[in-house]
């Protein structure tokens, strides 16, 4: 991807999360890019096509993050909780009072909710919702290799939808962050035993 | 509360349901509610007091009609699985393609957007998610009145906030809504065996 390109889409990220899809005006966007409109449209198109290359862009930058920050985490050693150790530090990176998490995790569920109302940003957010509950489900049954395909995907999809309600009601203040990862841990542990249970 | 009162909010959820929070104008809400705009400013005050009593609104509206349904469905007669299914009843309420259930959640789902970039909506979204939390924690609290406090507590915030993901999900196109109802029926079994094995 070209650097003005990148430069846009870095833009875009910060001055959603600054206020929101809606507040997101052109000009503006031009000016932190450092960019002329006109190559913002060049790139993109249209507001549409710059939103969903912002969504993908987003997303692939929390994936980016997670993995690096998990592989500086992960012990020298492999222990028998390996696997599931690495999905909490995957999950609970998402909430972290770091200013580069709270961008795009603000960014991301900005994103999510104005796809409500704009049915042409539902390919990429499909997509990626997908690919994430797939590692999530992967990630599970690493922990627990005998438990039925289904049960791993339906707990993946718990602990997402999860750690995306959590992250909203942090985000918008009205739960403590150490309170939003410790219903997350739980959650991980509770879907673990639940599914040790269908062993 | 007073009918021109009620008539103004019940067109501000319409309007953000169909639009967005960001796409609500006083001009299009005075026509939808059949009143003039200076009649709107003299109820609310300004745009930030009438979200603020939309959010209200629309919650107290959920309660209602949670509480209804849930009345009618009710067996006569008192089961052992009793709390529980009147749980499960109460939080699959929410997930129903039904009008005024799309209509409430989208707007209830924009409202609490909307609260990540205006702190003024908080205390209203913060007041309205504890007292949920506490219902649902009373709840699992008569299907397993042995568990401790601070685990239904616990739990009844990964239901609620489950809710609102797996919510935010369906209206947004990305999870059909069988698949947001079972994965909540789930979740709800999942929790429940959780607390029955703190006893």
């Amino acid at each position: 991807m070209s650097d003005r390109r990148t430069a846009i889409l870095e833009a875009a990220a910060t001055v959603i999360a600054r206020r929101g899809v809606r507040g997101l005006r052109v000009e503006e966007l031009a000016e932190e890019a450092g960019v002329s409109k006109a190559l913002i449209y060049y790139h993109f198109e249209d507001r549409t096509g710059l939103l969903r290359r912002t969504l993908a862009f987003v997303n692939n930058r929390a994936e980016r993050y997670t993995a690096e920050q998990a592989a500086a985490g992960q012990p020298a050693a492999e222990t028998p909780a390996g696997p599931l150790s690495r999905l909490e530090q995957a999950l609970l990176l998402e909430l972290q009072d770091l200013p580069h998490v709270r961008e795009n995790s603000t960014a991301w569920g900005e994103l999510r909710a104005s796809a409500v109302f704009d049915p042409e940003l539902r390919g990429e957010l499909a997509l990626a919702s997908v690919i994430w509950v797939r590692e999530v489900a992967d990630q599970l049954g690493e922990a627990r290799p005998t438990a039925p395909e289904s049960a791993l995907t339906a707990s993946a999809e718990r602990l997402t939808a999860l750690l995306e309600g959590l992250s909203a009601r942090w985000l918008s203040g009205i739960l403590p962050l150490t309170d939003a990862r410790t219903r997350m841990r739980e959650a991980i542990g509770v879907e673990v035993a639940h599914l040790a249970g269908l062993d």
